[in-house]
């Protein structure tokens, strides 16, 4: 497990922007299938009632860095722009296939893409 | 990846308490290597920049709640005591193999469990 700056792309799909030097990156690259956890805990109180989200998902690295993608990744993480075009950075898109919401001691449920709001049909393997 | 409480055992090993209904039970029963997010995000400021630790580590079932561990765990988790007794709790301890601390941008260390402070000599393979 690792903190990671998650986005999403033009068509809503989850994408980060991740270095080659990181250890999650080799890790994705030697093991595609993954989840995400969203949902930070508020500031005060037990983080187990508050309510998150994991998402299953398959990591997919983009061969290269598209200036539609590229600015759409800016408007979400500014600062981003510091490190963006280093040349050990990519693109990874997460092709989410099932959810897991937790809202709380009690409360799990299991979540499709469809749930999700995220439209799976456009999406290319391996794209 | 998912949300859970975490503590330490009287001998300083990390442990949880879950339930089997939970899915991640599951899920560490068919593959017990797992890894620990630890540092959670300062409520200000981005939380790429916040130190966190990643430990790499082999999931353990304990097969009973012993006296000495139920009451170590409630003075960490005092509101636990709620569900600590529900025949679906179990704790779980989590044998610590590796650790990768990120201290922010360009901050990665890898530790060993010395590092860590953990003795693990004394540790029994699979208790």
């Amino acid at each position: 497990m690792t903190r990671i700056a998650l986005a999403t792309d033009p068509q809503g799909q989850v994408i980060s922007l991740v270095s080659d030097i990181a250890f999650h990156s080799a890790a994705l690259k030697a093991a595609p299938a993954c989840s995400l956890l969203v949902g930070e805990p508020e500031p005060k109180g037990n983080p187990l009632i508050h309510p998150r989200l994991t998402l299953s998902a398959r990591a997919a690295f983009l061969p290269n860095k598209p200036a539609a993608l590229r600015d759409h990744y800016l408007t979400q993480h500014p600062k981003a722009k510091l490190y963006l075009d280093f040349a050990d950075f990519r693109f990874v898109r997460f092709a989410v296939t099932a959810g897991f919401l937790n809202g709380g001691f009690g409360q799990a449920f299991r979540l499709t893409p469809a749930d999700l709001g995220l439209d799976l049909t456009g999406q290319k393997p391996g794209a």
